[in-house]
């Protein structure tokens, strides 16, 4: 697999610098931020559409660092109660798309979003409960009213544009958020749609990221290799990570891989074993270590990570 | 301690009924439902108010069955964000206060509630997550603009009316669900506000019971006995819990006491400690066990479960 | 469900005196023992179908004492490599389900059987590793020329004679000895095979009896209550167990009901979601307890355990 | 202690190729597969002692890269009911203990063996369970009459012919499978028959490797470094090992050390307590790595782990 | 096993009626506090040997309430650094002998005791760290200058009058506390010591409790029921027990028999593997539980533990 | 944090190879042995102040290898009830601070000492139990008389000499041995009393390490890299310890850092939370492994540790 990192952690930082950083750290592949949440600093679909040349001198950036696109991200909520905030994230979406399209790249990943909890509201409304019945009722709105009608559209639009894969990363405060809800759009939508598999956010849950490799191997569009921590100690509770990430009232928080309590030689075995041959993207994030040590770090793990499967090498050692 | 159960359970049935068939498990209190999302079946307050022989013969009743009142409830959402709604559970809240009065009962049993995300929100938005943005600016609405102001207000209205404790029932899908939003709103509301200590909805959230008990000690007034099982699996994940009460693709459920995880013997000891003195009311719900089986499984259970603390029976056994 | 001993731990006594005994201690049913290696005191189906006053003798006694028949078995090894061994296994098994049509009993318990490595063999070869190859040379010859061919045969036998389930106890010495080989003989005979639930002999070899019990509702054919401990201290290893029971070298060991680590609890919770109907069958077995002491701890604790399932006794406390 | 490498692993490499490679990895010592199951590519004792030039130039090849013997291992089973299979084998151990002799090695490794369940069966008898009574019958046979006769005799001829030590591993499908089985065959024959110590096979059986180190560390006359992993969950089973290495029905399975569960460190400390001075001999197999980054890895992962006992070193840092 | 208490635990009340509420909790045997620093009260050996007349009407009143002696108790130090201390134990120690002797039981129950650090100190100084080195210099004085010369002379004194089982409490405080100080004794005095089993004290230092009873099967000379808990938190620490009992700043606690983390269960199954036929007495001590709730809650609980070994009972059912 | 050692370890070497030997491992401080215990061969305060060519002679070695000054250490047991004893160690201590006065070191590192049970013993006595009463009557004399007047008086000559910091080393064996005992003498004696932080003395002990530094983030006064490992195995007992160090009857022993138990990962994190700006000061002590290699491990070990906190290193990989 290839070692990718998620290149907004250096967005204050020109393209080229960032990729001869990244370059440096024996990366081989950037997934390059097209909008949403994290932002587009280097890369604004919009703008490199309508200017054609910033596409081709993107593309020479990354030929000079031999550097691959491992995908085009715009993490936002698409289905925001917001009709304007709405807008911004679904137009940041779709070009992406567009974008993806002319650079052939066949991945785009995003959130699922998450809806406001009746038509009126203003607010995203994420739902983790059943009772009282006002939660049920949400639940059924979003997904019925809002949610899938939404990415069936997009998939169609997606699809019109040769991108072959919507990798959702499941993530919690959107709707999608655990390898049930995942299903649940999928089964609705149609195979377009698949996995980010990022194991942070589902170790926390209580979710095992290895069952869900196994139970569903050809689902896995994208990869974020990212860590979490539960550090539940009696006071914190698992709910209270409505506190923000660093804090210690919280019941848990990310860390930079090798540095959590994930298991990715588990990991690494059932993505050969369903011979994903994605990119294993760093998207670094620890409230409790300095950026560009741990970014040095987390690339440095995932190459020691990443063994090939049986076979992969066969008499590599002696024909060489 | 006295052996409570929360008659709700048994609202089919006329209360004097219900009061024959809980006397004769050995119950010597009952907690009665006033309204809110349990109903008021039994007792319903302002009708009680507006008959006062209604009153009479309820004490009849229970002075028949020699049944104590362990508290008046009513779990409502006070501050849902339908003014409809809200009016109805606000009323059923302030009728119940003004009843207790009438009985000479100090503590009524509520929830927080849950307003919307903003003002023009028409569903309860109940957070868990910081991010995005959205999350954190909702819990800021909803404190500092909706709860807070509400409860100062109510505690001035249940003091003059002689109620000395709202007990706040922790509770998933309202903005009080642990200790932490527990002491948020008692700081800044006042020490009329305490905890109706229901060791069921802290555990699942890996919020210890115990060491609640031992950081609050003053902080009880009243108290469940429900239990829980987390059946986590690495597939259902404990957000999962949208999945209605006995699916079991949820993380976890509630149990028939002394059929789940929860320690009751060291709840126990540290209830003595505390030296807390109010009922163990049995809050039944389990949804594998049959109820009648259950609810005398129950209160055989709690009477089990409750000895006394070091000296309380001091020389007893030889003075009698 | 009925409560019910498997009559085998009564057989010094005389057939009337063992059903007293039984009904004393509020037993429902009873598992009776037809041949195989514990035996047929009680009842030589061959016997009884030759003298049918027998079978009527049998039902009296059954009717004094108020106890149904919960299945009968034949615990044997009709594919023993030894021909005349097998042939007194398999008449056993034949005869009770001759028997069975007679009495309209639709479940017979049995064991799959063990083959010898090859056909020339003269002891059977109960094969639990892969390599050297001898060993998966033998599981094919096992399976493929003897097993499935066997079990065919008397698949149609059994259909015939109307008996509809054929319980297998997953039983470690024979090739049905987990869920995984119990499902390739199912798969490979047909529906009328099924399982003897028996999770004594699963958990210890690190199978999840619950698990088992939500993957294969409705194969569920009869059940055996019966407790298990592993006792691995670093020393005595898993597979020690060619040891005999009682002796402390062993991994492993039978325990009386609830004296071990199975979790009854959630078996009685999943047994009713599957709605299972039929008995549990208490199979004593503890090389450290006395047998009547054991005999009438394991009833009370399986009365205990058996609670019915949400809505089963609905408003039967009122009712009345 | 050595670094060693069991040379199976190249035996598709001539010797001196392999030899090369292994001296590239830092390793001090190879194991020369002598027969048996894993072959004799490299060595084939017979043909060597018919030709003595050939003993001549693996000494050279050795020479040339530093290496040194760490052992001679015929893997067999050369009390296999087949008469033939348990010649060939039974020849392969006795020709590697005279080029041992030739060689000035003092160790061999080897298996057990496991014989049929009685003398006229055709197919190895694996027995781990003691009932029902055929299962202790063939035990009984097995050690009395078929391997401790056999042992008692090759004692004789290894003494005779200078070898001090046959070190058994202890490998699941043979007789000797666990510690109690060596020491019960140490005790009939006499101590030159020892422990090749490979913490991957007690591991899974729930045997403590540091134990086994603890209680005899007298007896470790040969150690293999290789890992294993439990894979239990829930629907596995430890006994599911009849599928084949990499199926993740099994229950357990190999790993490159340090990929395992393993704890080496506390092996390294026993090993160095008890006064080890033999080679550390990786044995390489793992279904979900390749194998060439595999060996290096382990090669690495044994160099890091093999520190000195206290005092080993003394003043080494300063008086270079 | 018989069902006894140590009736210090009443000692406010008069022996008779002491026996009486014994006898009503189904105890069948009494261990009578001769001395040390549990008291007397009920029985004061010097005065009973010059009052014959009290022995006798101990016997009757023991017989009226068909009790036994399970055994004389006098836990004190007779090796205190301060004489006049060590002269009073010393005398109660030597006078419960001479009451045994009249009385015909063989077995005195006590502490070893603990000296001072060295022959100037006046207080005890348990040791439980090698360094620095004052610590291992006052452990050798302690064991070769006072406690092995005292306990060999003590043990010729018992020997010549007739008390053939020192029953030594394993208990921190004093030099025996756990199964290696205690063999150490036994080994440098002889058999006449033994264990007075009391699995709480060895629990919390986690000493296996089971494991003691598997390595010395034949020196279980008395036995202790005593539960304790361990109630680490990670702030208290399991050497704060400096704190005083119910102290929760302690690491562990006494706890009612049943009320805590031993194991019972295996310890029956090991007394009974290994043919302890001596009383199980209750010595009660739980700072959280009052003592009369908890003295009948641990009869009913010893006596519902207290299963009879394989066999014991044999056709007891049938032949009444 | 800097990397330092605790020098004593090479206290056979002169101070100049001993430095040059730290220098090479990378490390950034050294800790000075002045007395106590573990010596003074590299630094006798009394003769460095006695000739202060000898001190510039240390500075100018330092300097040659750029080190710093860790801190100087006396771990002595100044109230030792052995009045000559007493004195040697009072003196090194008073020394030690004197000559931090004239080299700039605000921190000297000891022991809180252990005097005996009362005024006449003279052997020191550490106490863990509370009974019998002796040992709570050695508690309170010892503090009360010996231990608080001591260091009152003591706090007033190292602040009276410009040293801030007196970092006591929690170690049993003396009065201060767990965070606790710290924090009472604290109380006592004012802020001049913090923590000399050394995990392996309280993880054995069961107290959580990092819940110390939460607690006590502002009194982390110096800090030991030292790792532990508990080797429980229901033989040993945790009180054991007065077996040495290496004698595998101990229930817990110490170990090179990353070779243990303890997690090293949150220590750092909860230090950079704290905002510790100390030496990490390796103190290696492993009775298994080699001390050179350990000493070359221990250090690398820390070096790759010890990562920075959020922002610490912000922008530094583009601003070079």
């Amino acid at each position: 697999m290839k070692l990718s990192v998620f290149a907004v952690l250096l967005q204050d930082q020109p393209f080229d610098k960032a990729c001869e950083y990244l370059a440096s750290l024996g990366v081989q592949a950037v997934e390059i931020g097209c909008g949403g949440f994290p932002g587009k600093a280097h890369c604004d679909p919009k703008d490199f559409l309508a200017h054609p040349e910033k596409i081709d001198q993107m593309k020479a950036t990354l030929e000079k660092y031999h550097l691959e696109i491992a995908a085009l991200s715009t993490h936002g909520n698409a289905v925001h109660p917001d009709k304007a905030v709405a807008k911004a994230f679904h137009e940041d979406f779709e070009n992406a798309v567009l974008l993806a399209e002319k650079l052939g790249v066949d991945t785009v990943v995003t959130f699922s979003g998450c809806p406001g909890g009746c038509p009126e509201d203003k607010t995203p409304n994420w739902v983790t409960c059943p009772w009282p019945d006002d939660f049920t009722n949400i639940v059924n709105y979003q997904w019925n009213e809002v949610l899938i009608p939404y990415w069936k559209k997009e998939a169609e639009f997606v699809k019109a544009h040769g991108v072959k894969k919507i990798a959702f990363e499941m993530h919690p405060g959107f709707c999608v958020y655990n390898p049930e809800t995942l299903m649940k759009l999928r089964n609705a939508v149609g195979p377009v749609i698949g996995a980010n598999f990022d194991p942070s956010h589902l170790f926390w849950q209580g979710v095992d990221p290895v069952k869900f490799l196994k139970a569903f191997p050809d689902r896995i569009y994208h990869c974020h290799i990212k860590d979490a921590e539960v550090t539940l100690d009696g006071e914190s509770g698992i709910l209270s990570s409505h506190f923000n990430f660093g804090d210690d009232r919280r019941g848990w928080d990310f860390r930079s891989p090798g540095h959590g309590q994930i298991n990715f030689e588990e990991i690494i075995r059932e993505l050969n074993r369903a011979n994903y041959q994605g990119p294993l993207s760093v998207e670094w994030e620890d409230a409790g270590m300095d950026q560009w040590f741990g970014a040095a770090d987390a690339c440095a793990f995932t190459r020691r990570l990443d063994f090939a499967p049986a076979g992969a090498l066969f008499d590599a050692a002696f024909k060489k």
